[in-house]
């Protein structure tokens, strides 16, 4: 059993008013960096880089602490915390942005303490491609890194999300970013590039419908998603999946095909209790032995 | 080993014209009657009952003798063969129809042959519900009874739609099909309520994401589709798959949930293949060893 790696993930900080056909919540935590903290740290040690402002009610996050992530990266700036006003429309599988306050989230400049810069894993969630050089510079030696980033900087800032891309192993995106940066509609084909601009391992996020694990020189994972019986709120899945999922990479330090394959159920089942209320108020609930019990339940449901 | 069940297939048959973003085919072979058979028989041995008009290529389904299959009940009736033409759209999810002739379809009356009527298991595909009515009181004594409709039947005859659900053992619909004849929109809690109202098993057919069976006091079993590379035409795709699972159920004679398992992934193998050439192109040109060897590539892509 080897000491597990420590998961660095830096991104937004945000309260988020969310309506679904469900119900609404009020200024609910949210923001990729969150997200991927509370999943993260479920399996290993996690820090957190990111920005709020002098209305963040702090012991919002107290839950984080709990779980003995390092908040030591979270600023808190002058001015109003990220917040975003969203409604999903009936099927939940689209949404409007009713209203989007950026507030210190504007001047967001990751500074890493040290503890962060040494950690053997790095999420870059989808902020500015230059900040996301910025942080990848900042790390002492990572053994993983992976990214995330949006169809906004892939068609505005295309040459530094190409340059990322040679200097990350793992990216993760859907199917809408994927044909976007490949420039082609089928899946499959697109994943093959893909991996030719540089990255080692792509997960395709299909949301309600799995995610797909490629990897250069080996079939594809393709891994369905855990059929939640009520989802509420969609919002920070994705984020969510990918906190599982490097979280779990992190506790296994084993970056083989089948540690992979492994963190992606993890993922996906991460993201299975997220959506079940909203924003994080079911990721707070739970321990890592929830998630071990959905994972046999899962094994139950795709063996044949 | 036991003998095989025989598969009687109930539905149309049909020479389409299909606009895909690949191409387009004229008059090409079709209907869920000739799908059904073109999967089934690759498993087992197989009867057709359907009707063709006198303008119908004889030799095209040839092919289907050469695998055994008894078209004694393939009807050919004085007029034109029902004849559909269609265009999919760019992302191939969606597609119009442009033009429809039933011709002789439209006096389908299915009289099914004594070795037809002796199968173990029956598959009633889309028509009229007062049809598959009666093709079900021709049978002798079928072991397995799967069952198609589509929305125009649960919109117009529900009552008709609901006596069949009684009597039938598994159902194939998709999520539109289910949320129409059980009023809700979450796809879980849904196959409950379908369960609830006769059939011992239902499998929901997601396309290109693959499809869940479920069956009472069991977990769902969660299927993700198998990778298709280069997908040409979609048509048929869900005909097949019912032929492919019903064909592994009749060469296994088991009705319990792993050889159930077994079968929606080869149903899901059959339609793979089934998408990748025009019409039934694919399917004549293939054999059981070839959807064998996509198993075993299948088990390598879902193995975690």
């Amino acid at each position: 059993m080897s000491t597990p790696l420590h998961l660095t993930v830096v991104g937004s900080a945000a309260l988020d008013t969310i309506e679904t056909p469900h119900g609404r919540a009020d200024d609910a935590l949210g923001g990729s960096a969150l997200y991927l903290g509370a999943a993260g740290s479920l399996f290993a040690p996690t820090h957190i880089v990111a920005v709020v402002g002098e209305d963040f009610p702090q012991q919002s996050v107290e839950f984080l602490a709990g779980r003995g992530v390092d908040l030591g990266g979270l600023t808190i700036a002058k001015g109003p915390t990220f917040r975003w006003h969203g409604r999903y429309h009936n099927d939940m599988n689209r949404r409007d942005t009713l209203a989007l306050d950026l507030g210190v989230f504007a001047g967001f400049n990751p500074q890493l303490p040290t503890a962060a810069a040494e950690a053997g894993i790095l999420m870059l969630a989808n902020i500015d491609p230059t900040l996301q050089e910025n942080v990848l510079r900042q790390m002492v030696k990572p053994r993983l890194v992976a990214y995330d980033t949006m169809n906004h900087w892939i068609t505005g800032s295309r040459a530094a999300v190409q340059s990322l891309l040679r200097k990350v192993d793992l990216v993760l995106l859907n199917d809408e970013e994927l044909a976007l940066l490949t420039g082609g509609p089928a899946t499959i084909e697109n994943a093959g590039t893909l991996l030719e601009m540089g990255p080692r391992f792509a997960v395709v996020k299909k949301g309600e419908h799995g995610a797909i694990l490629f990897c250069k020189s080996e079939p594809p994972f393709l891994c369905p998603a855990f059929p939640v019986r009520r989802p509420v709120d969609p919002t920070g899945a994705g984020d969510t999946f990918a906190g599982g999922m490097l979280g779990y990479l992190a506790a296994t330090g084993d970056f083989g095909t089948f540690s992979l394959r492994r963190a992606v159920v993890y993922g996906t089942l991460a993201a299975s209790f997220a959506v079940e209320a909203f924003g994080m108020n079911r990721l707070q609930e739970i321990t890592l032995d929830d998630v071990e019990e959905r994972f046999r339940q899962f094994q139950a449901m795709v063996e044949f």
